[in-house]
């Protein structure tokens, strides 16, 4: 039988939590999905796609008696919503996240958590590019990853039914210690859009201070956009992804500039040899990626 | 009436040049299209596809009497090239070219031209992540952008000539000063390359060094794989075209590394605001990408 609650409550009904309300909905695993976030026109458009069934004003009325309350917010506000509500939950209630960094903030989740409520740690690797429920569908986490954080002090049951509910969505769902998440989002997910944000900004710069007849639009070709296709994903997300892997990607750009100044010094030192063994082995490992299955940003 | 050549030669039948071949013959722009290539199997095989009416081995023997002769090899290659054969080129001859790079490689291919030989460079922008003549197509150029390098040396009646050919093959042409060339491609394309292989290198010493749970293919998404799609591309090529590209490719590296040391301190230092407003504007300016046209490399 399908996991099924009784009450869902979804803080932050944008796309991963309107698509996620609407995966509960359209496969009833809930008696009712309500939605609380800042934009009452965003909570209409909501239940209008049929994301949730009613918004509440008030989180801590909403999350009275709710056995599932999931955290779809950006990750900073996490501390913040939790002060808030966290006292109101009942035994038994489980509360999970959607959040593209886990390590610390699943600590500290945890430590916020009243007596008998657990917390449980997952995420959904689904497209991020597009924001806003509108762009919500119960198809978005279909074959897509899930990767779920368990701790020392996570509840067996709340992970099994946090687990079964991103089945249900058509999740592939991997688990992984929230702090090796972290090194390895980090490194696939995290330093690859610091590297697009960056090459964005080099080639502006570039145009305004050396090369004015440079068209960015009118000269780039597919190689630039796909390079740089995920700089245009949103700067609040990712500022708040990059401050809470601090550590990680300090260091990975660190590890990139110094990748970046070996081909650099090959090049200046005319070093055709050199740089075709770097851009081999470069293309060898690219060449690696090609065979992997689901899509994330 | 289109464009007419009586015998064209192409050094080096790969992609481009087989492709070339391919619109020639197939439009019936020369009467007479000779193949010149290293490897007798590949050259077999462009007769097969209707790339070339015949290759022979000796290019001395191949380009005289020729009106036309398309160098489509490495740009490190062309000295040699022209060392070789150039002086057996007919009064009238033109040498034009497919190279990613121009700047000092027309200036050097020009003053290599006898007296009565004009030579015109070409930049055919065409997906060159794929090689070999059996990857081309009389379609492969159709919409995409070729850049005409003209000079001051050039003959206006040589530049009209390969620019219809290019037309011809459906080529939208622009034209542009060879050393501005390399700027405005060292931007759009090779930094974007370097960006690319380097990140690639950069993982995969991560995973060796340090995440030793890092499965890049198994752990990757669309956004990895989209940032380092080109980093699939030929080593020999881009090889090359670091090379003869060197002085750009170098400053330009410099400044994306201070692109990303900008974004690294800000990140270091908590700065929300300051990564925000850096993330805005990469966004801001690669979402005027979006509407470019043709795809290139």
């Amino acid at each position: 039988m399908a996991v099924h609650f009784k009450h869902v409550v979804i803080i932050g009904v944008g796309l991963i939590g309107g698509s996620l309300g609407m995966v509960i909905r359209r496969k009833a695993l809930a008696d009712q999905v309500t939605g609380v976030g800042r934009r009452v026109e965003n909570l209409k458009t909501a239940v209008a796609l049929g994301a949730i069934d009613r918004y509440v004003a008030d989180p801590q009325e909403a999350v009275r008696g709710a056995d599932l309350v999931v955290l779809a917010t950006p990750v900073d506000t996490y501390e913040r919503h939790l002060q808030e509500w966290a006292h109101c939950l009942s035994m038994g209630a489980i509360v999970s996240d959607v959040g593209s960094v886990k390590g610390r903030l699943v600590e500290q989740s945890e430590s916020a958590m009243p007596p008998g409520v657990h917390f449980v740690g997952a995420h959904p690797i689904a497209g991020k590019e597009k924001t806003g429920v509108a762009a919500g569908s119960d198809q978005l986490f279909n074959g897509a990853r899930c990767i779920q954080t368990p701790t020392k002090q996570s509840d067996s049951t709340a992970l099994a039914r946090v687990r079964q509910l991103w089945e249900e969505a058509g999740s592939i769902v991997l688990t992984m210690d929230p702090y090796v998440h972290d090194q390895i989002l980090g490194a696939v997910s995290h330093l690859p859009h610091v590297a697009a944000f960056a090459l964005m900004n080099a080639l502006a710069e570039l145009r305004d201070q050396q090369v004015p007849s440079l068209d960015l639009a009118g000269h780039s070709g597919g190689g630039l956009r796909d390079t740089t296709r995920i700089a245009a994903s949103s700067p609040e997300m990712w500022r708040d992804i990059f401050l809470w892997n601090r550590d990680n990607v300090v260091s990975y750009i660190d590890r990139y500039t110094r990748a970046l100044d070996e081909l650099k010094q090959l090049i200046k030192a005319g070093d055709a040899a050199g740089i075709e063994k770097s851009l081999e082995r470069a293309k060898g490992e690219r060449e690696k990626l090609s065979s992997a299955a689901p899509s994330h940003p």
